[in-house]
Order: structure tokens, then C-alpha cells, then sequence
């Protein structure tokens, strides 16, 4: 059944995550694998962290927390036979599966990032885990495709309680490793066509299981994205059909019951029917990543749009300033419209990850400069800000808001190296190893520039190098390295909070730019040495909120470029809660390096403190605010992105 | 065991709930039991509603929702005996055992509601459904006292999860059933003394077990206070130092582990060291009940003022402006100080009964008129609110703002019959039907009037009537229809909320009310016929929030008299949410009828239409409120307590 892909792949490297097929309707398409790659600034040094602390800490975690004794525990059984099936579940031989039922998609998240990791280089100990595990998933993997370590360890019925298992919540995160491992291309390692065996035996046994059938989906989506990425790198058009007819029968009961309900499961109405996000906020946004794909793939245009529709309500109404979404703890969901606490945001991480993927198939199948503006957002805020300064700790959740005596339940809420749902942290390293793959995306004659830092990209022929200080500096340097005979458009993404930007080509005089449906077009034939200079304004600025979030009504914060700015109580001479600003008066920037942080830039405003009664509010005390992102990395204390007008 | 208590009754006829002996530590008394009645007015309907409406409604539902079945099947368990001891939990004889572990304690409530209410007069259908439900628990208690159906009907082994199993807590409100019952002066029912009877084997049964012991504390307190009041009825000492034992022990991880921390079950710290209320709400006001009425009767003023300390906290940091408690859904729990949502506020019904009950201790503890300011401001408000104009139906959840899209997972959040989880419908029953026995108090020479309702009250040797049509209106006219030969103090408490306040006595003239410590206090011979008339300041207001809580930001509350005001969306002209004043400015009232609510007075204000942009504001709309007490009484839509500042 397996379409070979290696003349597929000679003759079209793709990059992905998410690479449409040539018969897609998709407006851009990434780049090549081989023409990205970063080459300085702050996102080459988060990818460096990403693998040099935070991948090493996965690989040991994995071990202590029993994800791989999960997968030995499973094998153990498949030796035993049906002999020994009076095994009480989840004891077998006197040992216990570990943790949630998903523990398998840990250890596939975390071969995802090794995959994505190896295309920058050899790392021999990525290497030896990945062909360690693959080994113990060969091994785990069931005669017919199936693999679960949970249903196999603890001998529960495949399939019996699709609202819970996450069974094909495993299954999609197996092939997005594999087909990360796959499209690394001249990584030393041989495994990675043998996990893509894996990957397509699951999936052509859910293609048996499932396909024309009515037999139920899987209370946690990510399996259709998957399927769709499985149909583009093999070519086999069932897996596509499949992940279109999952987004089709969502909405009709067939999830089953979670015990919160079918909004919880995005399962109270047909897609095409729904207009907001509601529900657990990560199984809404991968379901929409994966409705995006079979909608580009299908050219399906009515359910793209309706995709757009929820993606553009869910910008306007139910998103924090910081990119985050998810308003409650109780069901990890999205809250009623403008329903946006600061304290209580729950913005778990994977959602930041699942909203910045969403954003990304959008953008290419759209081309459209807004979805790359949310992408940045979401980067160097909500989901930077989730890892600590030494990529060793890791926020699930991620308030705009923390008090000084805060606790949720017994918890202070500060980074945590690891969680007993540990499905952030190895999430964040997959998007961390694949940075570069999201900052920029091409069409015949034209290369498009959507996220600015220090880099090397090849697209529409023309090959360039990226130099720039961003986010720190709003000067962006392209250098021409290669470029076709022929005249070629170089398209650069103008954020939306940049309130004047200018440009200029070599030596040519500075010129303002007028953007182009978000985007500065300059269209020429170019020559290996040409040079744009691009500035964007990087000048401090004060947010309003929409005045119906009722949460931080008459509250301001502060961005400084894509960054969105927050008051931590270290920087305070008195509490943070007593603080006041009257927004729009002057902010003031200064650079400096911060123990536990580095280098950063400062923003300090007048304020006034106000006491509690009956202590009278002094009018001038000054309050510095950091980045959002390297907040909790001195200690605990007060935090807020919010602060009240005087 | 158990101390004749006949010989003390004829003597001391207790009022109660809480009815502190001659021993205690108390600043003042309740009233004695034949010494109460209300006679007319809005908490006479409210009770009269209750009887009619609410407790027939949870007869039925007992039925429906399986709560007597499940004492059945234990008959039927223990009737087996042990040789079907391999039947599987929770599935004996084909039945099963219905709703969660706590199930029992619905019957109690409504038995308990059944006892305040009988006091009123005869029912024959709450006689009959009392004595038979009293039978089945008589054929359901196990040989040594033990009674849980739960339990037993699973054979889950006792004790072995007290995090979880609420097997104090249902022996709590058994015990507290059967003291309503006992206290019942002549009720109709012959089976009062038998359900007591029942209610004894199981304290002496729990002596046995835990007295002198560290075998567990009840993950859900109510035990504490239960045994107190035990201990009052019948003498029995050993209740009482088991409650202090219980008191004692919570704090050094006793109770076990509920997945949800220590915090949740107020088990962080011993509870002398604590200064601010954490975790699950309602467990954590049960156990302030608990911990004042053990300072009370051990004059334990170290353990008072911890309580005191407490609460104090609590009314200032983490209370609604109705006076409820819990901002968070995850835990039902309290959040960080000044962490007060409007429209996330959990608030839970049971949590304002438990918060009434503890400030009643307080206030019988101390004398201090704040609590009882503070009752009234639950009664009123957070309490009153949970149930419909026509008392069948109610608010588990009882938030200060609803958007016009709200939905909790799939609940749009209207009040509802029943619950799964039915705590809250039935705790709100055996208030209601006790609710003369919370407006006065006496000390041998005063007394304390605290609630104005129609009432006739006796106490220090003083019979009087009150008439008034309170909250509606300010004034309140006393009359004393009995009075000894020496002089007496009677103590009008004045509301905080009262600007100005008058009152006269018979023909004098008006004069001002100087309040001491929040009473205006008489002195003189009283003569039958005397009449004392109070004025206070029913004006609507403008309240203004601490400006510590975050979510109500530059928001402004109406309220008048001790009615907390609210705008309902069916009210307005144009969409709630974009409705905006100008706090301060002149609030008009008129008396009017409504459907669905009946009587009422409405307050109007000048408001100003905030469209969202490009749309221009409009100067001038009226904006309506009502009690919020009333509430959702006129189909859905959107509701604020708290409205923006234009």
C-alpha cells in the first residue's frame, strides 16, 4: 500500500512541518529543507538551548518518569501471550504501567524534536536514543499496526473509550515523528525509514479499523494533521481520505463522553457549522490544523473558510495580548467571548504550540501577512515566555497575572522541570528543533520574509542571508547570496504594531514603506551583494485592551516591538498591586543584562503608588517592566502584563 | 452513654442551629425555641415557598436520583450477610448504588429542613416520609452504629479513604438532622427521639473508633460542629472532645490525599497557625463552624481568635460583594487574596449557608455586630439568589456576571432542579426552614435584634412584635407585647449601609441613631403596648470596589438597603455589555411588578451606549437594575453586578 516516496523526495525536499502537496490550493508553500537554516540572535540561541539543555533533560525524563518502561512493559506483555491474561490491568509481572494513558506521545514528541534537531547536525546521543526506542517500538508494535503501550500493558480493549484513550492521539504524534525523522535529510541515521514503517503500519491499520466506518473518533485530535502529512510524504491517498472523514463526523456523538461534556470534545456540532472556538483549547486548535490541511489538500474552500472564520473570531475574542488561549482551569478550555482573566489564563503551552501551527497552515494556504503577525506573537510571548532561561524548567500554564501569595492548590505556579502530564515541555522542543522551518515561505517568483532573525534561506531561487539584532534591534539586513537570471519578488512581512517602518536597497535614499495586504514587495532583478535594509520601529508603545474584556478594563500594558512587555515585583521599589500608571505618558527603554536572564531591554514609566487606604497615593515612584518571556527567572514574586490606569 | 437530656430540655428549651451551653463562652444566646415565629414579610414568604414548593420537590427527588434506594440496597447488603461477599462493588443484586459517595447527606439535609419546618406546624406528608425514611436508616445501621450507604451497599472497607469518602461528613448531617428533629418542640413526630437514637450509636460508634486516636480526620468537615451540637443536646462530653481532637489534628497530613493538595482540605497547617482561608470552600466554612462552636463551649480563646482572625481576612480579601465565596471552578475553591472574578465566581451555594453559619457562631461568640451585617448580606444576596421566584429550582454556581453566549462546558449555567451532585438544593431547604431562629439573640438583660422580617420574638423575659416591610422599605416598628417588671435593653442592629439613621419611642420625637458598636440600644422599663419605630437609609447607592481586586477594575455596584442590585440584560435597551456610567451619578427607584419575579423595586440610572468601534458612544440610554436576588427569574441573557465606568 506504501507509495515509495524516495523519488518523491529527490525530486521535492520538503520542509514542513506541514508541506502541502503540489495539487493543494495552497497560496505559499515553505521552503526546501535544505534552504533554512538560522544562523544567529535570539531564536538560534533558543534552538541551541532547545538542544544543548532541554532535549537531554527529555531523554532522562523519559527514563524516570516510565514512558519507556510503559513500551518495555507492553513488549513484556505481547511476549507473555494470552496465557497470562488474568494479569490484574496495569500490573504485569510486578510491574505497573506509568502515568496517563498518553505517555507514548511524550517519547513521539521527543523523536519529533530529535528529527528536526538532526537536520542541523549530528548529535550522537539524539541519535543513539532515537534507534534505541525505534528498536522498542518495533518491538511493541502489534502484528496488525497497533501500538499503545497503555491498551497493550494494561490489556484495556482497543478503541473501547475513544473519549479518554488518546489511542490515535499516540498514533498522530507516532507519524509526525516519523515523518520529521523522515524529511531530515542527511541525518546519520538509518532507523528513520524503519519508524516510518511503524508510522504507516498504524496508520494503514486505522485505515482498516476506521475508513467508511462509523466506529468512533478520537476525543483528542491531532491524528488528521498527522494523516494528512502521512498522505504528503507517501502519497497515499487513503490516509487523507481518512483525516476527511474524521473532521466530517466530529460533531455527531460519535466521540463518546468525557465526563465534561461535547463542547470539551468539539463534538456538539459539525465543524462547518461552528463559528467559535469552546472546548479544551489544544484538541480544538490541532482539529483545526488538521481542517485546515484536508481543506487545502481537498481545496475545499467552504471548510477553509470556516476555519478562517473561527481562527479570526478567536484572534478578536478569545486571545490574550500574549498569543495565549484558554481562559479556564476547569476543562483546560476557551471561555465565553472576552472572557479573558489575567490571574486565572490558562493558556497551556501545547495550546500556544497548536495555535502557532494552526496560524502556520493558514498562512500557506492564504498567504495572508495576518496569520505570520499572530505567529509572532504567539513565538516571543505566550509560547517563549513557557520556558525557563535555561531551558531546563517549563510553565504548563502561563497567566498574565501572578500574585505575591499565590497558590493553585499547593502549587506556587512557578517552572517546573517536569509535570505528571507532561505533555508541554517535549512539545515546546519539537517546535524549538523546527524553528527555522516557520520564518519564511515562497511562491514561484516570489520569497516571503515572515519572521525576522539571523538566518540563511533559499526560496524561488533566490538564496539570502538574514542579519539583525530583532527583536531587540527593528533593523533587518537581506543579503542577496544567489539569484536566478530572471527578476524575482522579495516580500517582507510589515508587522501590524510596526507604526512606521522604512527601507532602503543598497545605497539608495530611505524610503517609508506602504505595505501590500501586510507585506513590503520589491521587485527586481537582483544580484549576488544586493542588500535591503529594512526598519521597523521598535519605540515603546501602550496597549489598550478591547474595553469588553471586561477582566483588565481601564488597565494598559506595554509592547516594544513583537514583545509584549510585564512588571515583575523584583523591579519595584514598592508592592506591585500599588502600582498605577496614567498610559500614553512617556516610556523610557535601556538595555541591560539581568542575573538569570541576560542581556534584555528595560522599559521604566512614571507611575504613582497606591496604598490601601488610609495611606495617601504617592505621585511619582517609577516602574520598570521586562519582556513577558523572561519573567520568573529571578525568584518568585507579583508579575503583571496588565497594570491598572492611575 | 448518653446523658438524659429530657430534664434539660424542660428546663432549656434550645433554639439552635448552634444552641452554646450554660458553660460556654458566649457573648450572647439564641432565643428559645417557642420564642420565634416569623408572621409576614419577605422571609416569611421565603419560608412559606420553602414548604410548598422546595421540599416537596426534593421528596421526589430523593426517589428519583436514587438516595433512599441506595439505603435500601444496603438493607439488602446487610441482609445478605457475608456470604455474598463476591458480589462486585457497587452492583449487588442487580441494582447498583446511584451518585457519588456522599449521597446519604441529601436525605439528612432534607430530614433536618423537615425538622425546623415542622416547628412551624404539622405536615403530615414530611411526617410520613420522616417516619419512614427514619425506618430505613434504623434497618440500615450496621450493629455498632456505622451507617453509610455508600459503604455498605459497595463494601467499600470504612475508613479506608476519609479524603474521599465523606463518611464523617455524612455522619455530620445525620447528626445535625436528628438535633433539628429533637429540637422540634412539638412536632407531630414520635420518631424525633428514635432518629437521635441513631444519631448517638453512630457518635458513640465514632468515639470508639477515633477518640484518643490518629486513625484520620473526614476529608469534609462538618463532623466538628455536628458533635458540638451533640454534645449540647445531649450532654455528652465525649462529642465535644472528639471535635476538639478532630480540630487539633487537621494540619499534620491526617487526612490523607485527595488529588487535589492539602490546601483543599485545609490540611496544609494546623488551623491555629493559619490567618487566611484556603482550598475548597465549603469544607473549609463547615470546619469554621466546627472550630468556633469547640472555642465556644472550651472557652479556648486562642482557637476563637484564629477563627476570628480568619474571617476577617476572608470579608475583606476573598468575598464577593454578595457575600459569597470561591473564585475558582478547578477546586471549588478560594483563590489568592483580592482574586475575586464576577463572572468566574464559583460562589457556592452550600458556601453561603456554611459562611451564615459560621458568622452566626461568631456572632453568639462575640456579640459583634459585623457578623451579623455580614449574614445579612449573604441572606440577601449570595444565598437568596441560588433560588427561584417560585422555589424549584436552583443555583449550584452563583457567578456576579453572565455574558449573553455563556456556557460552563455544555451548561449555559441557568438554575437547574437537581444536580448530580445535590448538595446545594437541599442545604438551602433546612436554612430556609430555620431561618427565625437567625434574626434575634438575648443576654439576660437585652435584646439583640439583628434581622428586621414580620416576626414575633421572645427573649429576656421580653415578648415583642415586629412589623416591617423590610428590605423593601426602612422601616421597622416594634412593639412590646410582654415585658417583666425590671428594666431592659433592647439592641436594634444597625446596618453598616444605614447613612442615617432615626428612631423613635411611642409619641416621642424622631432622633438620630448613635450606634454602639453597630446597635442602637434602649433602656428602660418596657410596658405591653410600647412601640419603638427605626428609620434606616434605603437609598440606593453607589459601592465602589477595593481597588486591589483586579477584575472590577473602575467598576461601580448598586445596592440599597442590604439588596445588592444587578442589570439583567431583558431590562436594558441596548446590549448589556456595552452599557458604561458614570459612577456617583443620581439613582432613581420605583416600586413595580414583574413577571416571573413579582414585587419589586428597580433603580434606574443615567448610562451611556459604548458600542464597540467604529460605531460612536451615545450619550444618554437608562440603564435598569433589579435585585440580584432576582435574577434569571425571566428567561436567559446577560447579567453584571459590577458595570464599567464610562
Amino acid at each position: 500500500v506504501l507509495a515509495s516516496d524516495a523519488s518523491r523526495r529527490a525530486t521535492k525536499p520538503a520542509a514542513g512541518p506541514a508541506a502541502p502537496t503540489d495539487a493543494a490550493g495552497s497560496a505559499q508553500r515553505p521552503l526546501p529543507a535544505d534552504g533554512l537554516r538560522l544562523t544567529a540572535g535570539l531564536l538560534h540561541d533558543w534552538q541551541h538551548r532547545n538542544a544543548s539543555a532541554s532535549m537531554p533533560l527529555a531523554l532522562r525524563q523519559l527514563e524516570v518518569a516510565g514512558n519507556l518502561d510503559n513500551l518495555r512493559l507492553a513488549i513484556g506483555v505481547a511476549a507473555d501471550g494470552d496465557g497470562h491474561a488474568d494479569a490484574a490491568a496495569g500490573d504485569v509481572d510486578g510491574e505497573a504501567y506509568h502515568g496517563p494513558a498518553f505517555m507514548d506521545s511524550d517519547i513521539y514528541k521527543t523523536l519529533e524534536a530529535i528529527g528536526w534537531e538532526l537536520a542541523h547536525g549530528d548529535r550522537p546521543e539524539f541519535v543513539e536514543f532515537a534507534a534505541r526506542t525505534i528498536g522498542l517500538l518495533e518491538r511493541a508494535q502489534q502484528p496488525d499496526g497497533y501500538l499503545n503501550s497503555y491498551v497493550q500493558a494494561t490489556r484495556t480493549p482497543r478503541y473501547a473509550n475513544l473519549a479518554r484513550s488518546h489511542e490515535m492521539y499516540c498514533a498522530g504524534h507516532l507519524i509526525q515523528a516519523a515523518i520529521a525523522l523522515h524529511r531530515c535529510t542527511g541525518a546519520p541515521l538509518a532507523e528513520s525509514g524503519r519508524l516510518l514503517a511503524i508510522a504507516t503500519r498504524f496508520a494503514d491499520h486505522l485505515v482498516r479499523e476506521f475508513s467508511g466506518q462509523e466506529k468512533g473518533i478520537d476525543g483528542h485530535p491531532i491524528i488528521e494533521t498527522a494523516l494528512v502529512e502521512l498522505y504528503r510524504e507517501t502519497g497515499t491517498g487513503t490516509y487523507l481520505n481518512l483525516a476527511r472523514q474524521f473532521v466530517d463526523q466530529r460533531g455527531h456523538g460519535l466521540v463518546g463522553d468525557s465526563g465534561l461534556g461535547r463542547r470539551y470534545l468539539q463534538d456538539h456540532l459539525p465543524i462547518r457549522e461552528t463559528d467559535t472556538e469552546v472546548g479544551h483549547v489544544v484538541r480544538a486548535l490541532y482539529l483545526e490544523a488538521g481542517v485546515t490541511d484536508v481543506a487545502t489538500e481537498t481545496r475545499d474552500d467552504e471548510l477553509l473558510q470556516s476555519s478562517i472564520t473561527r481562527w479570526a473570531d478567536m484572534v478578536a475574542t478569545k486571545t490574550y495580548l500574549t498569543g495565549g488561549n484558554g481562559s479556564r482551569h476547569v476543562d483546560e478550555g476557551f471561555g465565553d467571548r472576552f472572557e479573558l482573566p489575567p490571574d486565572r489564563a490558562y493558556n497551556e503551552t501545547c495550546a500556544a504550540i497548536a495555535s502557532f501551527q494552526w496560524s502556520w497552515r493558514l498562512l500557506l494556504a492564504t498567504g495572508d501577512a495576518k496569520y505570520a503577525d499572530h505567529m509572532e506573537r504567539v513565538l516571543y510571548n505566550g509560547f517563549a515566555e513557557a520556558i525557563a532561561a535555561g531551558g531546563d524548567r517549563f510553565f504548563y500554564v502561563n497567566p498574565l497575572q501572578r500574585r505575591a501569595d499565590h497558590f493553585e492548590k499547593d502549587d506556587p505556579g512557578r517552572r517546573r522541570e517536569w509535570f505528571s502530564c507532561a505533555c508541554c515541555p517535549p512539545n515546546a522542543m519539537r517546535l524549538m528543533a523546527s524553528l527555522e522551518r516557520y520564518l519564511a515561505t515562497a511562491t514561484d517568483d516570489t520569497l516571503y520574509l515572515h519572521q525576522y532573525t539571523g538566518a540563511e534561506l533559499t526560496g524561488a531561487n533566490l538564496a539570502v542571508s538574514i542579519t539583525t539584532d530583532y527583536p531587540w534591534s527593528g533593523q533587518v539586513t537581506l543579503r542577496v547570496l544567489a539569484a536566478p537570471s530572471a527578476p524575482r519578488v522579495l516580500a517582507f512581512r510589515i508587522p501590524a504594531w510596526s507604526a512606521s517602518s522604512s527601507f532602503k536597497i543598497n545605497n539608495s535614499a530611505e524610503q517609508a514603506v506602504v505595505p501590500q495586504h501586510g507585506y513590503l514587495l520589491v521587485h527586481q532583478q537582483w544580484r549576488p551583494g544586493d542588500e535591503i535594509t529594512l526598519h521597523l520601529d521598535m519605540t515603546p508603545r501602550w496597549t489598550y485592551p478591547d474595553r469588553r474584556v471586561d477582566a483588565v478594563h481601564g488597565c494598559a500594558a506595554i509592547e516594544r516591538g513583537p514583545l509584549v512587555y510585564c512588571f515583575e515585583q523584583v523591579d519595584q521599589l514598592v508592592p506591585l498591586d500599588e502600582l498605577a500608571v496614567r498610559p500614553g505618558v512617556r516610556l523610557a527603554e535601556r538595555e541591560v543584562t539581568l542575573d538569570g536572564i541576560g542581556r534584555t531591554i528595560q522599559v521604566s514609566v512614571a507611575a504613582r503608588h497606591v496604598p490601601p487606604p488610609p495611606e495617601q497615593p504617592v505621585p511619582r515612584v517609577s516602574a520598570v517592566a521586562i519582556p513577558y518571556f523572561h519573567w520568573d527567572n529571578r525568584g518568585p514574586g507579583a508579575m503583571r502584563v496588565w497594570i491598572p490606569g492611575a
